[in-house]
């Protein structure tokens, strides 16, 4: 354990450890068998003395075990991650002690295709077995068993690192706390395999590949640069491409008329193949993207909610909203297969025009999710009361009287609310109402909400939260698998009211609904005697700038209750300063009302 | 003229001729001369006697003269578009006198790269000069005047088909009537050239391709493979290979471990690049997609809306929902330059799963779209009575009450209207208003519809359709543009009034407006006494699945008008049955209502 800890002038020497002996060689998921096996490793921060702190971070594609900080004085890039990795930085070394290590098949220190192979003393090239993501997790697992830990505070990676993340959560469930599988996938889709075989093919075809037993300075460096080229167009969006190249050409304003490179965008592509040729293997290139298409949970399993079902940790799976490599479709797959196994989950789709690349580029945003997260994975009591409060709606700056209107609300509602159960809050906001259900009554809660900041902040409350427009349903959600599911002032705002409503009623036993009466006295002497469209305290807007898309009543509600068949168990009418139901005509008095409902 | 007959058993020769002869070279846009050049083309059909039946097709990147009908008796396949052109087709060879040659620098008959240079007496290879897609369309006019076609009803292209009809349409504008550019671009972004740049690097990287005097049988085939299989990945949409391929494997259930093609997408793309190079020759690929990487109309003529300036022919533009190699935003961008230039255009985002390939599988929607606007391009009389009637809203259902109501509101508009004047409809549905003012008032109208099949019934009808969503803004209108813009009951349904009403009356020098009124008696009454939201005639939705998402009274109107400094020219309340406007108490007895506006 010496050697785990933080050098104090910030420069770091990645180190190597051999994790299979020889004589005893690891058994691949292919049946093959490999031995030795070093790994190489950086570690950035320091371990408590609960040991309870340690993070893995898991690379991608072309990354290292060189995550943060520098080599040496005069190293002039950084490690691939290190606007992510440091002091006070997303992943704060300051309080977490950081481990990351080259995976297996790589080529930066990690027994790879370009290790010797003790059979031949040569180096393995295409002797080298297939090796999988499995294999990679377990190989990193050997790592943490020679580094004397116990556990693992979190496991973060993005891409194929994000594959590693979640096969770390199936694979070895009692050791993870948190997993943050970013920008990734539990497969690949045609698409992405057809790119990855492309690239290979180029490597294949390149006369120079020699079946693998290229030698030093005379490899396929033409079929690498143009895998690599492949992969920076599916890392990189077409806006993003649009807005850094457009149509410039490098040199000139006008055409050159031959074949040299003269788009900026292909210069670009030509400097990227160029400096990965001189950096990265050809072979190991192969082995990496073979694995990554391998990669199949719901195959391993049987389904991919068998795959997540044993698993034990806390999950944050983030995406970026112009990935076009690990959609956002991709990454809600995991969210489902996790929502339908009833795990504590989160999500956020975050806005970003960087593509896949996103990951590496939005630091501060992906950051503030995965700080706010990690915290409430180390200390869970400490976050749920400290967040500021913004509640419901987008905008963090409410009038008192929409702040009173609200509490009131959120007052009867808590009311309601049995102890120890489940509640699904759709339209969350910033997770007040289940925080503070959380801290009275132990509910079991999980929010659902649309903007990306209010998601961050339920996130920074250490509250499961699901960036997730409820009019899409909730397909994955099992039956009855909630005590209440809780729509505060929505449901004026749904598009389909009927299928949502549906829904809702079949995902909880009971189902709280509030909004605001449109049959109150005062909308009506407005429409009788004025002829215009109500605009009150409960109806503040203006006919040309509201968000509510449906005007309706108690009377109303009552009516759509009877056609779905619901079955009303209270209906609580509410005005403004009131803080108990309103009994006399309710729906001429009531400015809002709650209703508590279930199926017949 | 002789050959241009359809031949009897249905079989084509592929025919050549010369258009540049040794002695008078082409001159290229590059600056460069050329000679001699010839044409390979097909023809079917028959020339008519008024010679104005001629339709000439431009081929994309693979393909060739031979368009449709078989080149003899055990040809097995067709020709590329043998589905859009023939008897009773799409582009119907009954009616028709079709044309496609294959285009300058091609490898199928026309002068190209692999054809004797005169100088050297082997292949040009690299030293045939860079063409453009402008010197290929100047090729293809030789070619018509060699044939003695003296103007084209329309030039018909997908891709870099596409590209060619643009400029057909700018360089020859008096030659042609109509123009259908389908799934094209007049240049292309960033990260299409990007694609092309790695095919061509791969090709240019391929050690047989001995700068370009590779001999038959020994040419780059692994690089025009690698261009050919990137290629492919971009013809289809995400979509469409997860659900043609998936991540089925090729021959069994588990993996082979090794990096042979295993999954079917994989052997796909051999297949695919395995037949391109059996068929295609790699100098071609060079040049054909360095031409379209050129290709920028904006950049030749200052500004995309300058490049248009001159144009005389009707557009019909036709983009994929699901293409992301040639976009829907890009053909958008055609459709705005040619609305800024106040050009008689029509627009179509054909909604399809198979990405850019759908221009050549989706033969019947597209079939529809160009048929009809081909017959009413080629007798504008006889299309604009005949067509069935549609009317608003995506349904062509309506029950007679609110066919009653519309024809109400449409005579009354129609009442407005001066004579000769320029309209512009949104939410124009199937055309009948416009058709109607067309024909009785001599107005010069254009719709704006979003609904796929009611576009296509505006096309059938020959009207200047767009696809388009109002709430996206009229950006690339110009001020003034229109002497009357009408929004015909549907400001009601629109999320943004105020944004969508202040772009309207820059656009037109009156806007009309209908809509229902919320504030008619029927409506109070049922607030008042029933406590429900109100169900009419006029609002004949419950409050749960209504389209309206604006409830609105003349009072609420009329505030908006004076919030927005609108001039009110007219208000002219009206009930069901009456043809004459309310005079006493119009917001309590008028079930709607038409205002005309403008800018004060």
């Amino acid at each position: 354990m010496a050697e785990i800890e933080k050098k104090s002038d910030g420069i770091l020497q990645t180190m190597t450890v051999r994790v299979i002996e020889p004589e005893k060689p690891l058994e691949l998921e292919s049946g093959k068998k490999l031995a030795p096996v070093d790994v190489a490793y950086e570690t950035y921060g320091k371990l408590n003395e609960a040991g309870d702190n340690v993070i893995l971070i898991c690379h991608a594609l072309s990354g290292d075990a060189h995550a943060a900080s520098i080599n040496s004085p005069d190293d002039s890039k950084p490690g691939w991650w290190d606007a992510m990795v440091g002091p006070g930085k997303g992943i704060d070394t300051d309080k977490y002690f950081v481990i990351c290590s080259n995976f297996l098949g790589g080529c930066s220190g990690t027994t790879g295709p370009s290790s010797i192979n003790p059979a031949s003393g040569k180096p393995y090239g295409l002797e080298f077995p297939i090796i999988t993501i499995a294999d990679m997790v377990k190989v990193q697992k050997l790592l943490l068993d020679k580094l004397s830990i116990k556990g693992l505070l979190a496991v973060i990676g993005g891409s194929i690192g994000g594959m590693q993340v979640l096969q770390w959560s199936v694979a070895y469930p009692d050791f993870v706390k948190a997993a943050i599988p970013i920008a990734t996938t539990t497969y690949l889709g045609a698409q992405s395999i057809a790119f990855d075989a492309v690239g290979r093919n180029a490597i294949l075809a390149d006369s120079n590949f020699a079946d693998g037993q290229y030698t030093e300075g005379k490899g396929p460096d033409g079929g690498l640069a143009i895998a690599r080229m492949i992969g920076h167009i599916t890392y990189l969006s077409e806006q993003g491409m649009r807005e850094k190249f457009g149509r410039e050409l490098r040199n000139s304003h006008n055409y050159s008329y031959d074949f040299n490179s003269e788009f900026a965008v292909e210069t670009y592509l030509d400097h990227q193949g160029q400096s990965f040729v001189e950096r990265f293997d050809a072979n190991s290139y192969l082995y990496i993207t073979k694995a990554a298409d391998y990669f199949d949970m719901g195959k391993d399993y049987g389904s991919l909610k068998k795959a997540f079902a044993n698993t034990s940790c806390r999950f944050l799976a983030i995406s970026f909203t112009s990935d076009w490599l690990f959609t956002p479709a991709q990454s809600r797959t995991i969210v489902d297969a996790l929502v339908a196994n009833n795990k504590d989950v989160s999500f956020c789709d975050i806005s970003s025009p960087y593509g896949h690349d996103a990951f590496l580029l939005e630091p501060d945003t992906l950051g503030s999710f995965i700080s706010g997260f990690l915290d409430a994975a180390h200390r869970p009591e400490a976050n749920k009361k400290s967040s500021k409060t913004i509640i419901h709606g987008s905008s963090p700056e409410l009038d008192i009287e929409q702040a009173t209107r609200i509490r009131i609300d959120y007052e009867e509602i808590e009311s309601l609310i049995e102890p120890n159960s489940t509640v699904l809050d759709i339209g969350c906001g910033d997770g007040q109402l289940l925080a503070h259900l959380t801290t009275e009554k132990n509910i079991k809660g999980m929010g659902i909400e649309l903007d990306q900041d209010l998601v961050r902040a339920c996130v920074n409350r250490g509250l499961p939260i699901i960036q997730h427009d409820v009019e899409q349903g909730l397909e994955n959600y099992t039956d009855k698998s909630y005590d209440y599911v809780i729509l505060s002032q929505t449901v004026q705002t749904i598009k389909n009211p009927e299928k949502v409503f549906t829904e809702l009623l079949r995902v909880g036993r009971k189902v709280i609904v509030s909004f605001p009466n449109f049959a109150h006295w005062r909308c009506r002497v407005q429409l009788l005697f004025q002829g215009k469209s109500p605009v009150t305290r409960q109806l503040p807007f203006d006919w040309c700038d509201s968000p509510n898309i449906h005007c309706l009543s108690l009377k109303d509600f009552d009516r759509f209750c009877r056609k779905l068949s619901v079955k009303v168990e209270k209906r609580i009418p509410l005005n403004k300063t009131a803080f108990s139901p309103i009994r006399f005509a309710p729906n001429l008095f009531a400015e809002q009302v709650i209703y508590v409902t279930s199926k017949k």
